[in-house]
């Protein structure tokens, strides 16, 4: 039996349908696996920073040179941009068509000089330098930038758009507020104003109380499957105290994160049939008005099925996994290691 | 250089990133092909009607017995359904989460009795067929429904979703319109308040007289690729009578549509590296709330790229085709054949 749950935040449905988890698949199986380019061929290994336009930032030992190996963590632009600083159009088409310059930042961070492709390979000293790196970049951006907002996320496997198997993320700083985050912002600003309270400290009081889909609980994060995930295994990271900007965590705070980051997704690697998902960091916009409602979080969206014409047709999602299915599935996935301890290959 | 692009209807901004599409994929080159499932096996072909639930509706000769060969195309209940016709809750969780029964109707529409897997393979005369069905299915919900609205769709290949190959389409009824027809019914009326004119309209004749993207025009229908399309190779084809439901065109419009329908998805197939795509038909809901200034059409959406971190966690889409590059590269696809003359392998 199916049913359709709507989001506590944003004014979206799914559908919550476990019957058609077991509907025949004849490309099943099919699933390639990425060539290893390690070996001298990918670009984001230590040795070879040439590879990529000169860095922005890096993690590196005391007196390495830039673009050169001695790196732990290392953000290069995008050498195929999306958007580019300081664009300008070519042919603006006239009204009513609207157009405006591709103008924004693209930046990738490098999460490992080894050629690392699943998080369970990094250990949580990486982890931490990855997600000091996060707040790094968007602190800077927000303190100085022209933009409106960052948006940081990491595509890890083919079927979720990744394009290189080595452990990356990407920053994308944009000139306007995107659809997501907007729709965000006015679901959380709703509820406010109709409650008093922040959706996002409800949500996390609610779910405690249900223990129905909490994974896991640190002194400073939640981490949960939301009640109307869209996608099969969805999870989030939720920081407990309100928050509007990720990027103002303390350094403790930065590394209480990541460890439980890295039990998340390496569980999530564990329990799914092909370790593929989005992470996306949700975070206030850089501008100053005020957005005390809002809380950022981190949305970890593995990508087992493919959106179709259902969805792209609707704006809805189906999801074969129930969350509570999917909370009691990531409790009892066994990590062999403390991450502390961990003996990369 | 990249740049915003707008869509007239609804609140949608895409990035038109050329440049983007030199970058280096580890994955590409290892889609995989779907093994054929003829000779037996596969649920749709002609002969295994017993592998589907009854049939719903079919085209077939006359004094051939339903849910039997002899048909040419064939109607069952989805076999998995997303939603189901009186569906209940469970468990309601109580304020504020919100949740309904998965209600609703799930039909799907097998295109052929042979097993085909492109519309390139399909005769005029089958489409014909299929298009007729899509109006006569469309046309009996909306008339006799309960539910708000229908959506109808096609996923062609594994990478669009597809989780069978024999070519199908499926039909969804709806207890709610989603957020996607919602969204386009919205920008209709802001567009009809602002101007009197329907938007749909008014881009046919921007369109024409800009002629850069449009791909072919008959006498009752222009193909062409939107001003702000998501997709590369994103093509729409909108009927140039102002109409809401797609469901009362006249029989010979049906075959005319079919035609042109069935031309457009051939070259689409020949153009595309792999011929991967979801169609959309976006028509008007059931109910007789005024929606005079909405405009039926069909939206096809080539997954060559795949939605990751910037699509979901943004809403905006990156398509590295512009739709100017995509309308020539269409105008100049070779059909080696009249499909009415094909003979189909």
């Amino acid at each position: 039996m199916s049913e359709w749950r709507k989001d506590l935040i944003v004014d979206r449905w799914v559908i919550i349908a476990p019957d058609r988890a077991g509907r025949p698949d004849e490309f099943r199986q099919q699933r390639p696996v990425a060539p290893s380019l390690a070996g001298g061929k990918c670009p984001f290994c230590e040795g070879n920073e040439r590879s990529t336009p000169g860095e922005i930032a890096a993690v590196r030992e005391r007196g390495s040179a830039a673009d050169a190996p001695g790196w732990r963590v290392r953000v290069v632009p995008n050498k195929y941009p999306a958007v580019v600083e300081g664009a300008e159009l070519a042919h603006p088409p006239g009204k009513p068509f609207e157009c405006r310059p591709g103008a924004g930042v693209h930046e990738v961070i490098i999460e490992s000089p080894r050629h690392r492709t699943l998080a369970g390979q990094l250990t949580a000293e990486e982890m931490s330098d990855v997600v000091g790196m996060y707040c790094q970049r968007l602190g800077q951006h927000r303190r100085l930038s022209r933009f409106a907002c960052g948006l940081l996320f990491k595509n890890v496997g083919q079927a979720a758009g990744a394009s290189l198997a080595h452990l990356h993320s990407q920053l994308v700083v944009l000139p306007m507020v995107p659809a997501v985050l907007q729709a965000e912002l006015d679901g959380a600003r709703r509820f406010a104003n109709a409650t008093g309270e922040c959706v996002f400290c409800r949500m996390l009081q609610l779910e405690r109380q249900a223990d129905e889909r909490v994974v896991e609980v640190t002194p400073g994060f939640v981490a949960l499957c939301p009640y109307a995930s869209r996608f099969a295994m969805e999870t989030w990271i939720v920081p407990r105290q309100h928050s509007q900007h990720v990027d103002l965590l303390s350094t403790e705070a930065q590394v209480e994160l990541a460890e439980l980051l890295q039990r998340t997704l390496t569980k999530l690697e564990r329990v799914l049939a092909d370790p593929t998902y989005n992470m996306i960091v949700h975070t206030a916009p850089f501008d100053t008005n005020p957005v005390e409602h809002y809380h950022w979080h981190i949305e970890i969206l593995p990508r087992q099925a493919t959106a179709a014409g259902f969805e792209w047709g609707s704006g809805y999602h189906i999801n074969t996994v129930s969350p509570e299915a999917a909370a009691r599935l990531l409790q009892s996935a066994e990590i062999h290691h403390s991450p502390r301890q961990v003996d990369p290959i």
